[in-house]
């Protein structure tokens, strides 16, 4: 009979499996079978006990019964007494035993923070996970359900845990016509049209993976902002998903268009220091708050790729940045103010603004380094932002590339809470079709040192507000997320969603063990899968620089689409928006000048910082071409001449993603049919792609070291003509493409 | 023991279940729990007898596997001899069985009918499931999985099965970029992008709904084209899915570009008689049937709405048919050519012509009744067309209105086949918020009666070409998937697909039972729940008639984006795109004069049918406004005044929703709760549009009347002036927005 039992179970989990599209992320609360375990966890767990009827509460027992019910697969009550092995959640404010617990001991878990602790109460075991707020307890039954999806021991517990950075926040570049800005995932999760009447069930397992995760705010509007969803038909629309989302802990944000007060209000001006204007935006947060009483805030994107902001007005954007703080105060929202600006024009008076596409028909071009202009337009603003201002900097000084040097204004503004910007959606790695683990990539810039106030001032130590002291802090990610049956196209952006959310809680974990959590609870708890797809994981990041951008090239994708290779680019509308300006290869180098002798921008720099970078000769390869131009014959402290380093580190990209196609191939009894062809295809795909990255680059700067490729060197099976004739009309995630 | 399998088995349908996004659609193949049922089923079927390797018979097996280890919950083994219960597949080609067993009877089954009969083989009881050709067999298949789905018996079957219409075709309106003109559910389904290396398994699972109702060709693009599709790089793509869809007896067709060879080849022309122009065309079908053996054909938008086409070299509809067809007939291709014309415009030759958004910068005004057009167009034609030209004729002779008369092209072109195009997508029917079973009104265009061989001759045989011995013959539906979770958008629109696949096969089934059908095989066989979901269903259509469009109304939606209500409008580009011209509501009446007092449009169809219509007394209520301009207090066939008839049905139209959200929330322990608040939610946002629509509708009819709302009406709760303020400049479907 039991092995009858035993056949239904294969069967069914075999019919559940059979289907995987990736839809519930890593929250499949798959089925524990080591017979073990299973009676470890069943011995440990009775029932749950919790005491409140708060929205919050409700979901940490429902979400909690849901998962021990598929992971234990048994009934789990709710139990009305404390009983033997029961799990006990909650407050000081809904359970008396919790309040003694926490009276008792030195916790410091402040709003969010929570305990999972094993100990007796009325001499009965207990799991007790408690926090001083809702959100931490469901913030702790999450972390339960980890431990149980992880297959760890769930005895004896004594964890404390508390998220290190106050504001973790998604950000959505979503348009209102549900088109995605850099989006290669489908289209926008947020269907305008049907809010507020249709809550999609999308929306609640949206919450419920940020939660999982500690995300606690979403900007659900893209930076280049439509003054449109301010209007009251929106807001209610708005309202609708912070309703929805309340209960999850996340706080809901839009994005500010500058001029909405000319759009909407009908006002001649949006000059921050005018009165009028002042005063719609007054009214307007608080028509926001009377609908939604915990809005988040504004994210501004001002002056920068055509987007209109107080320059334009002859104001500066702290005058900018602080009309919206003013306007906030009174409810304790926030600004999240971009500090991604190289955009020097000058804008009219009372000039209309329409949305632009990025910026193309910006006339004017950057003079000097685009790599200073942050620092320089920023750093002298110090300390006359409002209180409730953030700063939001992006990790690097251009934009989002497979690896660039943290930017030189984290550490560099005291006063000033500076947020992180990473960016999570593929725009310049690979998009949708590439595996790329981009934890490491986040790990590198938190853990980049400014030296700002001495040794050991990381950059999140920066934004953590630890090293200057600040109260608020946040930390942003560009969301990868769209209406794709699993949510991010590549089934393996869903990890960067989630290191995202689990580096923003705590810096401090290693992306390998990030990423073993990950494919622990999205695929199986077996080792002969785990330890395979954790080295794809671990070396993906690595590949795609090799094979796109090596030694510290960088900004030498397509135009416009940044799709595929094209450093052969060098009539774009402006200089900063072309590849020859940024590798600038000639016949002597390759490579940027910011030392003293170029462009200086390593000034910008701590002398520590500086020191490691300033020298040809010490500079970290993985650095070179970022600060250096770079003779062709030149040895590296790699010890190959630069040339033959390059040929080397685009081929071994290649090489890699072949190492993992085949890795991958060998899993295929150990993964679901439809995840594993999923993931095969597309690395099928990636393949293609590096190959063309590989071919089309190294043909390029071959023209310009007129020097042969290596021996063992793979040649090009097309010519560099061919490469530059390729074009990509309706390459997803611009204008109208999706 | 038994009680914990129970037990067990009602967990796992249990988790099952409740995440249901409708995924599946029809073939969700849900466990058969009623004891009768299942040992009668079980008793009947031992396993499968498949002997062939083809594609098709290996999918018919797995289906058929994959769907009885579902419904009845055993293994079914592949079994190599007939045994005793077995199913038998397969055609005279793989099985000497079935060859005996064919031969021997008078079957007609053609190259898709099947037969399904129980008989004894060598001594044993047999269910054999046979075809002349492979994807009948697949056909028969998924008949014979419909009578488990549905409760059916399967003892003593004898069923033979025939299409009546060849060509059974989905046209999707799918734009390059993903956008989908009038589309509802989210973006395209093809991922042009990711093609053709990554086959998504969404494309296997359209394939599989499509064959499992008869579906056997799909146009993949836009009738508003664009002739990148063309290009050798999307042919890969094209060539792609039509390896993916074979299997399942679907071709691909694409919509051409009439401008391609100017835009795509460098030629100075598109003239069709010229040359140059003809041999491109011949080339580039050369090329694609060199990738695609059996490519459909083409689908041709002409001359109609900014599309360019054979008149603007001043030739004719049947010129520019003619050369695709020769260009096609080598490869056995076809040409489906629209004749949903109104364009007058003559374009000049060489013009290069963009994609138009739906011909909103034609500067001319059509002369005369639109009505009128197509069959002015094309009636002069008729016998000038190659014979594998088919003419795509929308149901009536505007736009799919909610009602309209039939086309009266529909037999009055006896020498050429008729394909019928109706739309599946709500583009006028409430588009995405909207429950409305649209079955019967394509069944009532089926059955309607064109005369045009006297007495019978509906235009359901004259687009089979019974009528007029035709050997060709077409059914088109404008497709309403998109890569929503659920395909549709509103899970009752999968009934809309699934309900033309049905007629397509077959128009003599009625549309209670095709509701039937749908309903057992996507929620369950629970009579409880079964006939109020039959209610609501056949309810829906009229009920959006009467709150949209009464009494023949017609085209008095919004301008463009065509959501929600807008008679007032009157100044649109050209007369015949304002909702004046079709209503022509004045101090005297309200309606559009067809008969020989007004454009005399009704002598368009044979003398029978006019005379059903041209006398305002007899004429049927729900075609009055289509043929007559009836003054207000005129006394019509109801028994009613005009204007307090127009009240009675927009306030009945209200009233049904309501009812049918009555009925619905009744069934809320019957259905999984995400279905159920699906629906119940959109129900919601159906009510409050039905009374949007009865609002702005009758305080601008009443402008004209000047009559008072009767009795018991329910007065409206704003005045006109704010239903006439109402922007809806994000609405889906149209341009960027989705």
């Amino acid at each position: 009979m039991k092995k009858i039992i035993f056949i239904l179970f294969v069967l069914f989990s075999c019919i559940i499996v059979k289907g995987n599209d990736g839809y519930k992320l890593w929250l499949e609360y798959q089925k524990v079978s080591a017979p073990r375990l299973v009676r470890q966890y069943n011995e440990a767990i009775s029932g749950i006990v919790v005491k409140s009827q708060s929205a919050t509460l409700k979901i940490a027992e429902s979400e909690l019964r849901l998962a021990l019910e598929r992971m234990l697969d048994k009934k789990i009550s709710p139990l009305n007494i404390a009983a033997h092995n029961a799990i006990l959640l909650g407050t000081p404010e809904s359970s008396a035993e919790i309040k003694t617990m926490l009276s008792s001991g030195n916790f410091s878990l402040g709003d969010e923070g929570f305990v999972i602790q094993s100990r007796r109460i009325n001499n009965m075991t207990t799991t007790v996970i408690a926090a001083n707020k809702d959100i931490g307890v469901l913030y702790g039954v999450f972390a339960f359900i980890r431990l149980i999806q992880t297959h760890q021991p769930i005895n004896n517990l004594s964890i404390i845990n508390v998220p290190k950075i106050k504001n973790r926040v998604l950000n959505h570049w979503d348009n209102l016509n549900r088109s995605v800005e850099r989006g290669y995932a489908g289209i926008s999760i947020w269907n305008w049209h049907t809010l507020p009447g249709y809550i999609d069930q999308r929306y609640i397992d949206y919450a419920r993976a940020n939660a999982s995760i500690g995300i606690n705010g979403t900007v659900l509007t893209n930076v280049n902002a439509n003054s449109q969803v301010l209007t009251q038909e929106y807001l209610v629309k708005v309202k609708a998903l912070a309703d929805a989302f309340r209960p999850y802990g996340i706080k809901v944000y839009l994005t500010a268009k500058f001029s909405a007060p000319i759009e909407l209000g009908g006002i001649k001006t949006a000059d921050p220091l005018n009165q009028e204007v002042i005063n719609w935006w007054k009214n307007k947060c608080r028509e926001i708050y009377s609908l939604i009483p915990d809005f988040g805030g504004f994210l501004v994107k001002a002056n920068s790729e055509g987007q209109p902001g107080p320059q334009g007005y002859g104001k500066t954007h702290a005058d900018g940045a602080n009309m919206f703080a003013g306007a906030l105060e009174p409810y304790g929202g926030i600004v999240m103010w971009r500090a991604f600006v190289y955009d020097v024009r000058v804008q009219k008076e009372g000039e209309h603004f329409t949305e632009g596409s990025g910026g193309e028909h910006t006339q004017t071009i950057a003079s000097g380094d685009r790599f200073k202009q942050a620092y320089a337009e920023f750093k002298p603003l110090d300390g006359q932002f409002k209180k409730n201002v953030l700063l939001q900097v992006k990790n690097g000084p251009i934009d989002f590339q497979p690896r660039e040097p943290f930017s030189p204004l984290f550490g560099a503004m005291p006063q000033t809470p500076l947020m992180m910007e990473f960016q999570i959606t593929q725009e310049y790695v690979g998009q949708s079709t590439t595996l790329a683990y981009l934890a490491p990539m986040f790990k590198e810039c938190l853990d980049a040192d400014t030296y700002s106030k001495g040794k050991g001032s990381t950059v999140a130590r920066v934004i953590d507000g630890t090293i200057d002291g600040h109260t608020v802090s946040g930390i942003a990610g560009v969301a990868n997320i769209g209406n794709d049956r699993n949510w991010t196209g590549h089934l393996f952006g869903q990890a960067n969603w989630y290191a995202f959310g689990r580096l923003a809680w705590n810096y401090d974990l290693s992306p390998e063990t990030i990423a073993e959590e990950w494919i622990r609870q999205t695929f199986n708890n077996n080792d002969a899968f785990i330890n395979p797809v954790k080295r794809i994981m671990s070396a993906s990041r690595e590949a795609v620089i090799n094979y796109m951008t090596p030694l510290g090239l960088n900004h030498i994708m397509g135009t416009s689409h940044h799709y595929g290779p094209a450093p052969w680019v060098k009539n774009a509308g402006r200089a900063d928006w072309n590849p020859v300006y940024y590798h600038k290869a000639d016949s002597v180098g390759i490579g940027f000048d910011r030392t003293k002798t170029g462009s200086d921008a390593l000034a910008q720099y701590a002398p520590e910082v500086r020191q490691q970078w300033s020298d040809m000769n010490t500079c970290d390869y993985r650095y070179l071409l970022w600060f250096h131009h770079v003779p062709w014959n030149y040895k590296i402290n790699t010890g190959s001449t630069l040339w033959n380093e390059l040929c080397y580190r685009y081929q071994s990209g290649v090489d890699t993603v072949r190492w993992m196609q085949q890795t991958w191939d060998g899993l295929d009894n150990l993964v679901d049919k439809e995840r594993f062809q999923h993931v095969r295809m597309l690395l099928g795909i990636q393949e293609q792609e590096a190959v063309w990255w590989r071919n089309a680059c190294l043909l390029y700067f071959q023209t310009f070291s007129k020097m042969p490729f290596p021996p063992g060197f793979e040649e090009p099976y097309k010519d560099l003509s061919y490469y530059q004739s390729l074009k990509f009309p309706l390459a997803p995630g611009i204008g109208g493409n999706l």
